[in-house]
Order: C-alpha cells, then sequence, then structure tokens
C-alpha cells in the first residue's frame, strides 16, 4: 500500500511529498477560520504534525460553509496544492469542496479560544488532546517511547512482558494495590495477589538467559501522596544486562538518555519550538527574557537539554556527594550526612548547580537501597547509581545485582524479605550465575525532562491519582 | 559506543562481524560439551541469536575447566575468532582464557537433557527460558512486539498509554478484577476501580485529536477459563483510526498482519528452522512426514504462514459465512443460523477448509456485538469484522464504531451500558466527530499463529490463569 492503509494522507506525509498542482484530500479538525468578502482562510489539523494546513475557499464555497466551519468541526477538504503567495506557510490547499464531516457548535464547543488552564483542562482529558500543548505532548510522549524501543532493539535487548499481576511484595517498594475477583481475596489465583512495582525480579530471569533484555510496562503505587511528580499509574522501563557490572549500566544509562533524547528532539522541531516558549519554572508563556509570572530567567527546555548533553554526564559517589553538600554554605532543610539520605533540595543543587549537567552518584549505603543490590567490598556500599537530572532529580535508579547466593541470603535476612517467597530469584545464583545489573527509568519522568512541563498529569493520557480514576 | 554499551560483543554480533584472527571475547552458558584427548569443544548460547559458539579448548585448558564446563555454567571465553575445519558452524573460538563466572551442578540442574514436558517447564518457568524452543519463542515475541510497533511508527499512528486502572466496565466484556488499596474498595480512588478489559473507548479519543493512534498494553479478565487459548493476564494491541470506515479497519488489518508475519520470519529464520520442526497439532518433534504422536500429516508452520499469505485474505459476510456452513454436510456440535454465533468450530472451518487462508468475516447481527460498533443501515448489522486465520480462529475483533450521537445513545440503551459512566464517550460525538474505526489483536494469539506453540502459558513470561500467579 503506497500511501499506507487509508485513502488520504495525514497533514505530516503531504507537507512531506505532496506536489504543487496535485489534487489532495484533507481530513482534520478546524483550528481557526476567517471569512472575509474575497477570500476565507480555515486552518484544519490532524495531529499527525504540529502544523496546520491553510486551505483557501473561494467566495462560493465561504458563502455555502461559513456557517459550520467553526473551530472544532471534523471537515474533508479536496483541492488543489498550491504555493502560497504569503503568509507563515509556503503551501495551501485551494478547496475545490468541502464536506463538514462532524459538526461542532463553537458556542457550546469546551475547549475555547481564551485560554484555559492546564488543570482545568484535567477535567476534561478526553478533549485536551486537541489544544496546542497537547497535541505536543502526545506526539513527545509517543516519539520517547519508539526511541526507547529502537534504541533496545538496536542494541539487541528483547522486550520482555514481566507480568502485573504478581504474588508477592518483594521490592518492598512502597504500597500495593491489590487486586481480586469476587469475595474472596484469595479466589481467583489461589493467592493474594497484588499490582506490580517493578518487573525487576522478574526480567532477571531473562537477562540469565538472553543477556540483554528489557521491560516496558505499567506500574503501580497506592501511596496517597499529591505531588506533580507521583501518579498511581504510571510506565516503567527497566534493562537488565548479564555479564555486567555497575560501569556497564552507568555507561548504558548514559548512551540511551542522550541517544533518546537527541532523536526526539530531532523528530519534532516544531514541538520543541513550542515546549521552547514556555517557562520551565512555572509553565507560562514568555518571552526570551525573564519570565513574566514567576521571574525565572533561566534557559528554555531546548537550551537546557542542549546544555544537559554537551559533556559526559558527571559521576561522584555518595560520599563524595555528601562532602559536596557539607561544604556548601546554605540552609538545607533535611540534614546532610553519611547517614542521611539524599533530599530533592539535595539532588536538584547537585544536578543544576554543582555539577550543571546530569550526575550518576554510586555506592549508596548499604541501608539506604534495596536488598537485591551488590554489596560493595567492605560491605558498607552498594553497586547502586541514581541518574540526577537538572529541573527533574533522580531520573534513574539502577544497580549491579547480587549475583552470590550466600551474600543475597545475608541481604534477604537484613531487609526482613522472605526466602520462601522468592525460592525462584535465589534459584538464578545456584545455576550459572553471573554478575548482572540494569536500571529503571520512569518514563513520565522523562517525558517531563525533554517537554518541559511541569506536572506529571498533563503528560498521562488519563493520569490516575488519589481520587482520580475518571474516563 | 561502536560496540553498543557494553564490552563484549554479543554471538548474533559476533557471527555478523568478527574477523577471522580477531581477538573475541564471548560470554554466555554452556549448552554442551564434549571432552576428548586431543581437542575438547564447548558450545556457548548468549540468547541473542539460536546459533551457538563452538569453543575449541586445547588439552591444557580441557585438563583445568573440564570439571566446572558442563551444561548451565555460565563462562566468558577470551580467544581467537577461527575458521572452523569441520562441523556444523564455520567459525569457532580457540580459546585462550576460560573464566567460569557462575557454575552449574549438572546434578542438580534443573534443565536436564531428557526432554522435559511443556508442562513441566511451567513450574519452573523462572528457568525456562534457557531451552531451546523457549529461548526461540522469547525471541519470536519481542520480535513480533517490536514489528507492531515499528508497523504502526511507520505509518504514523501515535502510542497512547491508556489507562489500567479504570473506574468503568463500560464494555462488558466478561469479568473484572477489582483494584483496592487498604480495606474499602472505594478508598483510593473515591469509586471502585477495576483492570482494563480493553483501552479502546480511551484510545477513542485520541483518535479524534491525532487521527492515528494505538495502544499496546496489558489487558485482563477474571474468566475463570482453563483453555490454552485463555490467560487472565495477556497484552493487546488496539488501532484506532478516524475519518476511517470497515473497509479501512480490514485494510489495515490485513496490511499489519502480512507485514509483521513477513518481517519476523525474515528476522528470525533459525527459530523458525526450529518451530518448523514441531508438529503444529499436538507440538511433537516430527519429521517432515506425518507427526508420530498424533498423526497430523498437514503442512508445519512455516509453510503453514507462507500458504496464508499467499494470496489475499478473503472477506464474507456473517450471512454469507452461514450460508457456507449451512451447505457443508458436516455434523457441527453447535447450532448454525443467522441468530447464532460462530463457535471455533465454525471458524476453524471457514479459515482453514473452506478458504485455506485468513478471512475476514463481516457486519455480524446487531445483538451479538458491542454497543459501541456501528449500525449498518437497515438496522439489523454492525460495521464489525473478526479476522480468523488457519489453526487460530479468531485473531483480531474490529469494527467502526457509531459515530453518530443518537444512534450511539440508542445502542447503549439496547445493550443496557449507563450513559451517566459515559459522558466523555458521549462528548466525542457532540463536537467533531468523524467516521472512525479500529481493531484489537491479543499479542498471544499472534505469537502462537507464528511459533506453532499450542498452549498461551508457554508463549507468555509467566503466565496468570485461574489458580497460578507465581513468580
Amino acid at each position: 500500500m503506497e500511501r499506507g492503509p487509508h485513502r488520504r494522507r495525514s497533514i505530516a506525509r503531504l507537507l512531506e511529498g505532496a506536489v504543487v498542482g496535485e489534487q489532495v484530500v484533507v481530513t482534520g479538525w478546524v483550528k481557526t477560520s476567517r471569512f472575509s468578502k474575497n477570500v476565507s482562510f480555515v486552518h484544519v489539523f490532524d495531529g499527525s504534525t504540529d502544523k496546520t494546513v491553510q486551505v483557501v475557499l473561494d467566495e462560493a464555497l465561504a458563502l455555502a460553509y461559513k456557517a459550520e466551519l467553526g473551530v472544532g468541526a471534523a471537515v474533508r477538504v479536496q483541492g488543489e496544492w498550491a504555493a502560497s503567495p504569503g503568509g507563515e506557510q509556503s503551501v495551501e490547499i485551494k478547496a475545490h469542496e468541502v464536506q463538514i464531516v462532524g459538526a461542532s457548535d463553537p458556542s457550546t464547543y469546551p475547549l475555547q479560544k481564551k485560554r484555559t488552564t492546564l488543570e482545568h483542562l484535567r477535567t476534561i482529558a478526553h478533549l485536551r488532546s486537541r489544544t496546542n500543548l497537547h497535541q505536543a505532548v502526545v506526539r513527545a510522549r509517543d516519539a520517547i517511547s519508539w526511541h526507547i524501543h529502537r534504541y533496545f532493539h538496536e542494541h539487541g535487548f528483547r522486550w520482555i512482558h514481566t507480568p502485573i499481576i504478581t504474588g508477592s511484595d518483594a521490592e518492598g517498594a512502597g504500597e500495593l494495590f491489590e487486586v481480586r475477583a469476587g469475595d474472596k481475596p484469595e479466589g481467583f489465583f489461589g493467592k493474594r495477589t497484588f499490582l506490580t512495582v517493578s518487573g525487576q525480579l522478574e526480567v532477571e530471569c531473562f537477562a540469565q538467559s538472553h543477556t540483554d533484555v528489557y521491560t516496558f510496562g505499567p506500574t503501580f503505587r497506592a501511596e496517597n501522596s499529591n505531588t506533580a511528580r507521583h501518579a498511581a499509574e504510571f510506565w516503567m522501563i527497566e534493562p537488565e544486562m548479564a555479564f555486567a557490572d555497575l560501569d556497564d549500566v552507568i555507561a548504558l544509562a548514559e548512551d540511551f538518555v542522550r541517544t533518546v533524547t537527541q532523536r526526539v528532539m530531532a523528530d519534532l522541531p516544531g514541538d520543541f519550538e513550542l515546549f521552547d516558549k514556555r517557562c520551565p519554572e512555572c509553565g507560562a508563556y514568555r518571552p526570551k527574557e525573564a519570565c513574566k509570572e514567576c521571574g525565572f530567567d533561566g534557559p528554555g527546555v531546548v537550551a537546557s537539554l542542549q546544555a544537559a548533553l554537551a559533556e559526559p554526564f558527571a559521576r561522584v559517589t555518595f560520599h563524595e556527594a555528601v562532602a559536596i553538600l557539607q561544604q556548601v554554605d546554605r540552609a538545607w532543610e533535611y540534614p546532610v550526612g553519611p547517614h542521611e539520605s539524599l533530599q530533592a533540595e539535595h539532588e536538584r543543587y547537585l544536578a543544576e548547580e554543582h555539577f550543571g549537567r546530569p550526575v550518576f552518584i554510586t555506592n549508596y549505603p548499604r541501608e539506604q537501597k534495596a536488598f537485591y543490590m551488590r554489596v560493595d567490598e567492605g560491605g558498607e556500599t552498594v553497586s547502586a547509581t541514581d541518574l540526577l537530572v537538572p529541573r527533574i532529580g533522580e531520573m534513574i535508579g539502577g544497580s549491579q545485582r547480587e549475583e552470590r547466593l550466600d551474600m543475597l541470603l545475608e541481604q534477604m535476612e537484613r531487609h526482613q524479605v522472605e526466602q520462601e517467597e522468592l525460592w525462584w530469584y535465589l534459584d538464578l545464583r545456584r545455576w550459572g550465575s553471573t554478575p548482572h545489573g540494569g536500571f529503571g527509568l520512569g518514563l513520565e519522568r522523562m517525558v517531563l525532562w525533554m517537554t518541559g512541563v511541569q506536572n506529571i498529569r498533563d503528560v498521562l493520557p488519563f493520569p490516575r491519582t488519589p481520587g482520580h480514576a475518571e474516563f
């Protein structure tokens, strides 16, 4: 099928390939329309690109359809692909035939021209993807997801669909949602079951058979936290490599973030122009100078992403990071020390101010991290790493895993993880065990980072947060 | 990073790119080893390909490592990439250095050489991906998933992550799993919530803003059915197109199945050789002639896939299909008639015997299909289609959706679907509604079709079925 499965071409394809003089068909929704005596214009979008197509109507067509060509109407236009004499676009369609596919009454249309707040748009999440910002966010989220798969495919990683319903709370990563069918909790599966918080333990099984593997799927936290960064349901990517140590994990994470970011930006120049017009601090639209809403006068999203990738990412140990923080003359809200956890304020300082670029923190104190992380020599720290990035803080958390059966058993005892439940995980260390490791990336964190959008509720199609499971 | 993020190359990459005489490193697990006085061989796999690498050991190395180089051991071998004088492979590694990375005691190793049944392997699903068939199934499942994304990406479809936790049972597709946190069912979200059975209704919102979109995610059915085709958790792909009718849906489905199938087969020739050795009826390994286990003497999987794609898929209406079935001289277990549903026996007959290739059945009786399907002229049927394929039966179910508000309201009333819950779905028909449609594909059905594996439990990494949520 030369033109794809449809008998029409998308606006993106028309802009790429249509020839001036050619008869074309465009379908989409009216974004704006302007009628005057001599010539009238309708701008149509179809979501395939940030660009609209300008449809030029002669007097007769304008007269016939003026009443119906308001914002939001679905239309089909047939006409000539023509050079555009002036204005912003170089090509346009001289309409020969207009069809109102689906009417839209401008007086009741929920997406009115006056700027609606992102908060309000969340209440009409079924329609908000027709607005400029959400049009772009949907494309960015898709492009990021695509390039993530592409990156792993190119590097020989196999996508493993680890289970969503799980019988264990092994990672102990916060509160779980329970899954049940009927009245008895143990009814369907013969045991209590939960929604997964991570596919890592399961995907490790496949690293021990296929070497390089990854997960890409939804994960869940029943935490009652109402922040701009947390949702009860979000998507995680978790690569896992056999015959790999912490250095390999870090090399993969950096190359992965770098490659995906560059490719996505290259794919969507128009959408990144839009993201770049928003203040990365408060989201207000701003000219190049300081933000009128919040006063922020730092770089826009695009410059900030370019700066993040300009140099190799930094790398320090947890104890080096603590020393850096202790030397700063600043009143931290949370204490800083070798036995204290790094808090968001510390993480942002390190990435944004001290290093001014993404930084891997490594070798965290053993008691701060999960049982499966490999214990370093000396027994005080583990081969863990977090990648902190400007504006976002932690974007990736990874580690080398404990491949030594005796040490893993000791770790499980320390962390009070039941051996009986993880008999299969222990088995991996009994036959052909290998040093291995990987990381977890929250997809939404990466979307927030790249788009400069502030709230996770605005980058999930239908966000699930405490009190919210609409649509 | 020229060689990918690791400091080693996979066997697949070595076979593609290593040069005879070059020093290489291979990591993986011992599949077989054979020791003799003059020269000893170890075959190593790493999951990147169906091929093993033959490692040649001199007397000293053989003597030093013989005891530890049993099946299942994880090894790292350094040596010279060399032409192989005889045998099945054209290249091999002359080992200079061997490292036992992770020992494996052959006497306790759970994957013994004598053929273990697929049923038994399900009880050790954490290890089974090291066996030949599961090695290949993992690669096939990954390749199918990758080519599905690639297909949609190439055709301009955007991947939408529709929610997994949902507040509605709108599609009414069988029993639901309930999701809760804490004691009260309404606790976390302020309402009862369930695991999704389909992202279709939600993804329709995005078709009305981005035209061509799709979902690819897990879906759930709490049905107590213990068949070889049903799992409680499985993955679905659901493309949805605006400005499209049933013909477009069918054109997309055929091109999609054809393209993905051909590309996957081209990517994994060695794995399809293995699949082709198994009887497509019972799974026993068989030579070219009739199966010794079940007597089946039809074509193998590869020939059957090639035959399926040799001609355009067939297409008949439901009523034409009923007429065909009524004319056959056969004692059907289930009745055949204009008001009866097609059963598996009918579907397989149509695809396997009557048409001998995939066939789209269209325009089903209105009462047999879901409320959102578009009512045909005359009001008796809907613009639905199922794609039936040989060996599998239904692989795809799709339809044009009802885009007319008044007709949709009538359909909801008929099907007793509550309007209040789907206010947002109705909204899509109020402003800029378009004819639109799409289909749903169960990923596992496609994996079963392509690999010839009989049971869905053998193509899911950790299958969830009644009574089973291990690992």
